[in-house]
Parts: structure tokens; C-alpha cells; sequence
């Protein structure tokens, strides 16, 4: 079953980065996280290198398990056997986390045929289950989240108390160990300089609003995830539909921003969006962070019909292929300097967009 | 033989845009012009109405004299008839000078069907006899500018002293009352900087740099007319051979600057060079110094071979449909604000890379 890990490297398009789904144009993609330990063993945090092999080796069966239910393909990895980059590819496609691969030995990952279902194991947590959906989908995530969850707690013996829910090694998580995150481009608000005040209004309502690649990375490319900080003493369809409801109104607030651009300033929205769309198609050298703000410039010329020479899966797809590690895995053996990155990221680009 | 006139108007390639010519990847054109006075009338700075009105109609006579010599028609256009539009097209396409429309009354132009030989009837001057050529052709369009200036002698007593040679209305042109020419197109010497020492190497030897458009305007584009400044003491085969000397010098400085762009840093310049390809391919609104700017870096690139999608031609012909009175022009008779300008020059651009 190797050829699933070597799809997942090597294919830049992973399902819910397919530009389909609900409120596709703007909601990139919905995820359900859920933290579960196993009931009989020290958190990764304090656990011994043998105590960790423990808890692989017991959930080395869940790939079987869940196969048994859906009839998907799912793959069993140890970090350690993986290259470095393989695992920072993993990082930069959101299968694994920068600090479950910190140190990959005695980690490994649950992850199926499609990638929509990923286990990341003896990160902070034993079992970290993610589910993704392509567009804003959260219910549909979340019943798949609950059902992979019910398997595995079938057969193995979760961590969990009678009013207070399931423990997890950090305290925000306790409870519903649950964290529900959506990926949205929202360059109208961003080029409106309404991103302040929308980020300000989340957090009052609970939320969290950071940039494409977690806590701390700038929003390039005008790309925000936003999830809940809550997870003990609401239930996790309240945490759901709360999430739901704030992302709906920002998404009808991109869409009036996006109206406004297009009827207001249609010449300057227009040439702007065919610069980006110029430079990409042409530029001989591009830095990812250049790469990802021109390229959701050009989304956002897309979504509003303004270029037609592009389709959208194509920018989420560009999403992906841009980043540092999945150009050097693309490149082979030698390790490419910054230079020579931005020259095969430049020519990636170009041939992208002219394939079109 | 309006037709001339209107072909004057409307086509934007002259000759001496045709990127041919010898040293023509980097010489545009050369230029000389003959300052004439007659002898029996004032200065035109010093003429009456009356007096000027005599000048043009002793002048009229002089397209069937040239006609006679070379079999070319030649047209004598009275600029007051002409709209204020277009009397600005053709400042902007080196045929006439902005102080000779300032004023239309009582000004003329005589200009060969193929532009490449013109008169400004009672500019600063009674006559300014102008030659040009493609490339560096100081040598030729002297020959030219004499065969002119002599059938105009044969038939009109021009005023002349023994000793001082031609008198003319301002002193800095008195003697020969020759300036030659060339536009030079220098975008690497620009580029690395080398721009303000050659500027000052020219002008320690007797010659004036100056942008595309005369006296004052900036080198946008990085094209530079260089001129001699000496008419009175040295005779014109000196003065033109200085030019000549000079420009060679120049042009081999701006070829090493070249190689060194292409041999030290092909990457850095092949980025530069298509970017700005694909900006002027998909800009949707461009000023006219933007693109004269953009076109420059272009016409660096086909010139180094990296760009292989666009003729030298190309580039010349951009540089005359993409100023603001001959944009205005094309379009007809309503008048074009800023933003509808840099709309049409934008589409204009567009249109004309797009059918490469």
C-alpha cells in the first residue's frame, strides 16, 4: 500500500482541495480534529521511547479496523522510515503537524487512500483524527469524524470522565477534544482592509483567525483559518454550528466586498487581477510568499469573472505545488538554494497556466 | 496628397521606427537638422503677421522643387488648419517641435511622403531642414539634409556670411546651424547605473543627453537623444564624425553592459525582462511612462534574445501608439480622460503582443 503515501507526496491535489464544494469560491476547505488518548498509557509528553512503541504498536490495527467499515484503503506510516522531506511535504499538504514531525521517532501516521482521513499518532495526543471536506462542510466532516472515532473506540479504551468528557495532554482541548477549522480566501476583505475588524469580531465570538500554515504564519495569499477555542462545556454541535453561522456571515461579507470591487472599481479589480495573472504566466522567479499573493489575486479574478483563461481547481492546485518542500521532493535528490527553488517554482507556474 | 498627411496621422510606423538601420539594436535613429534663414526677411521672432505670412508663401514653392529633384511628393501643410490634436501627434512623432505649435498662425511644415525628410516653416527659424534615418546613419541623412538644403539655396537667398556661415535666429546655432542626432535606446547602462557617467563623459566632449522627448523631459524608457551642441568654428563633416565617434563608444558600452547582464545574472534578467512582458500583455490600464518603461525592458530582452515572442519593430512601433495624442487620435473625437487613456493604450498593447 506504499502507492497511497507516494500519491500523497507526489499528487498535488488532494480531494478537498478539488475547489468544489459548498461556498467553493471562497471556503477552501472544512476540518474536524478530534483529540483521544488511550486510557492505559502516559501522555506522549511524559511518556518513555518504550512506552511510546506501546501505544504504536497497539494502534498499528486501526488501519484494518476502519477499511473493515468504509471499504477505503488506509495506510499505516511510521515518520521515522520517511525522508525529512517527505515529512515536511506531509506538513506543507496538512496531513501532519510541524511538531508531530519535530521529532518523527516512535510517531507515525494513520492516513486513507483519498486523504480526506488522516491519524496523526503520539503527537501531542495519542490519536489526533482529522477529517477534511472540500468546501464549507462541517456536518458532513464531523459525522465522519464521529464515525471513524466510534471504531476506534470499539476496540480500544479512550481516556475519558463522566462530566468533564475526554482528557487530553493540553488543557484547551479537554473535553470534546474537538476543533473545528475552516481554510477561506478572502481577498476582497483583505484588499478592503476589513480583515482587522473581522478578525476582531471572531475572537469575540469565540473563534481563532490565523494564516495558511497555523499559529503564528502570516495570512499570504490572503488565506485565514478559523476555528474554535472552546472545547470543554458546549457540545460539539453547538461548536459546529457556531463556527458555521460566524464563517457564513464572513463569507457573505467577502461576497459584498467582492460586489463592491466589481461594481465600483471594475478597471482597477480587472487590471489588477491580469497583472498577477501577467506576472505568474511569465516571471522567471518567484518567492512562495509572491507566488501565494498573486495567485489569490488571480483566484479572486476567477470567482468573479473577470480571467477565463483559468479554472479554479488550478489555484488550489498551485496552492500546493508552490510550496518549498513539495518543489524539492518534485525536484528529486539534490537539495535545491533558495534560488533555484524560485526559478522551478517560476517554471512550474508557467507551465500550469499555459497547459490551460 | 492629403493622404500624406493623414498616413502622417495615423500609421504609426516611420521609417526611422523600424528597428533596422545599422547598430539598430541599440541606435533608433539618426537626425540632422539644417537651421535656414532668409535673407530678405526678419527673424520669425522679430516678423510681424504680415511678414510671416510672406515667409510661407515665398516657401510654398519649395515641395515641387524637392518633388522635382527626388520624385517623392511632398506636402506643405499649414498647421492651423490642422486640429490642435493633431498638430500634437506630430510632436509626439518628431516631426514638428512643441514651440512650433505653440503658436499654429502662420506655421508650416513641408514633409516627404515618407517623413523621413520635413521642414518647420517660421519655428525658431524660417526654415528647420530635418533628415532622418534608421540606425546609426549620421552620414547618410547629412547627404540627405545637403541635397535639400541646396535646391532651396538654388532658388532662395538664404542668409549667409563669409567667415560666420549661416546666420540663425538664436546665436547657439549660428554657423553651420546643423544639429545631429541620435536616439539611443540604453536600458543596461541604465540599469547598472553607468547612465550619469556617460552623460557627463558626453558633455565634457561638446554633445547634449537628453530624454526621448527634447529639452527637460525625462529619459523614460531609458531612450536619450545625444546631440552636438558646437555649430560655429567646426565644419560639419567634424561635427558629425564627433557624434559618430562618441555614439560608437556608447553603443559598445552599452553592449558590454549587456553581456554582463546576460553572461553575470541571465536568471535575474530573464525574471526582469518577462515580467514586464507579461504586464504589458495582461495590464488592463497603463500609463504612458509605464510602458515606455516596460517596453524598454522588452525590447532588452528580444534584443538579448531571452524574449522570442516580439519584434524589434514591435517595440518602436509601441513606442509612438502608446503616447497620449496619438492614443487620442485613434480613437476618434471624444475626448479621453486619464483612465479611458491608459485603458486604450492598455488594450492596444494587448492587441498588438497578442498577435504575435
Amino acid at each position: 500500500m506504499d502507492y497511497i503515501l507516494e500519491n500523497l507526496l507526489s499528487e498535488p491535489l488532494t480531494p478537498w482541495l478539488s475547489g468544489s464544494g459548498p461556498e467553493g469560491e471562497i471556503v477552501l476547505s472544512s476540518r474536524i480534529r478530534l483529540a483521544r488518548n488511550l486510557k492505559s498509557q502516559p501522555f506522549p509528553g511524559r511518556a518513555s521511547a518504550a512506552k511510546l512503541g506501546e501505544i504504536m504498536a497497539e494502534l498499528k490495527a486501526v488501519p484494518a479496523e476502519l477499511m473493515a467499515d468504509d471499504g477505503h484503503e488506509y495506510v499505516f506510516v511510521e515518520l521515522e522510515k520517511l525522508s525529512p522531506l517527505a515529512r515536511y511535504v506531509l506538513v506543507e499538504k496538512h496531513i501532519v503537524s510541524p511538531n508531530h514531525v519535530a521529532d518523527p521517532k516512535n510517531r507515525a501516521l494513520v492516513v486513507r487512500d483519498d486523504a480526506s482521513v488522516s491519524i496523526m499518532v503520539n503527537e501531542e495526543d495519542h490519536l489526533r483524527l482529522q477529517c477534511l471536506e472540500a468546501g464549507l462542510n462541517l456536518t458532513e466532516a464531523f459525522a465522519k469524524a464521529t464515525t471513524v472515532d466510534d471504531i476506534i473506540e470499539a476496540t480500544h479504551t479512550l481516556a475519558f470522565m463522566e462530566h468533564i468528557g475526554y482528557l487530553t495532554a493540553c488543557p484547551t482541548n479537554i473535553g470534546t477534544g474537538l476543533r473545528a477549522s475552516v481554510m477561506v480566501h478572502l481577498p476582497a476583505l483583505a484588499l478592503t482592509k476589513q480583515m482587522g475588524t473581522m478578525v476582531a469580531i471572531a475572537t469575540r465570538l469565540g473563534l481563532t483567525v490565523r494564516g495558511l500554515y497555523g499559529e503564528g504564519t502570516e495570512a499570504t495569499g490572503n488565506i485565514f483559518q478559523i476555528s474554535n477555542q472552546v472545547t470543554l462545556g458546549r457540545s460539539e454541535p453547538d461548536i459546529i454550528n457556531n463556527l458555521n453561522s460566524v464563517v457564513k456571515q464572513i463569507v457573505d461579507k467577502e461576497r459584498m466586498a467582492r460586489s463592491l470591487l466589481i461594481n465600483e472599481t471594475p478597471d482597477v479589480l480587472a487590471d489588477r487581477v491580469w497583472r498577477a495573472y501577467g506576472v505568474l504566466r511569465y516571471a522567471q522567479s518567484l518567492s512562495a510568499s509572491e507566488s501565494l499573493a498573486l495567485l489569490s489575486e488571480v483566484r479572486l479574478g476567477i470567482d468573479l469573472g473577470v480571467i477565463d483563461e483559468a479554472l479554479p481547481a488550478l489555484f488550489n492546485q498551485l496552492l500546493v505545488t508552490t510550496r518549498p518542500n513539495f518543489l524539492q521532493n518534485l525536484s528529486g535528490e539534490v537539495a535545491l538554494n533558495q534560488a533555484e527553488s524560485n526559478k522551478l517554482r517560476a517554471k512550474l507556474v508557467r507551465l500550469s497556466l499555459q497547459g490551460n
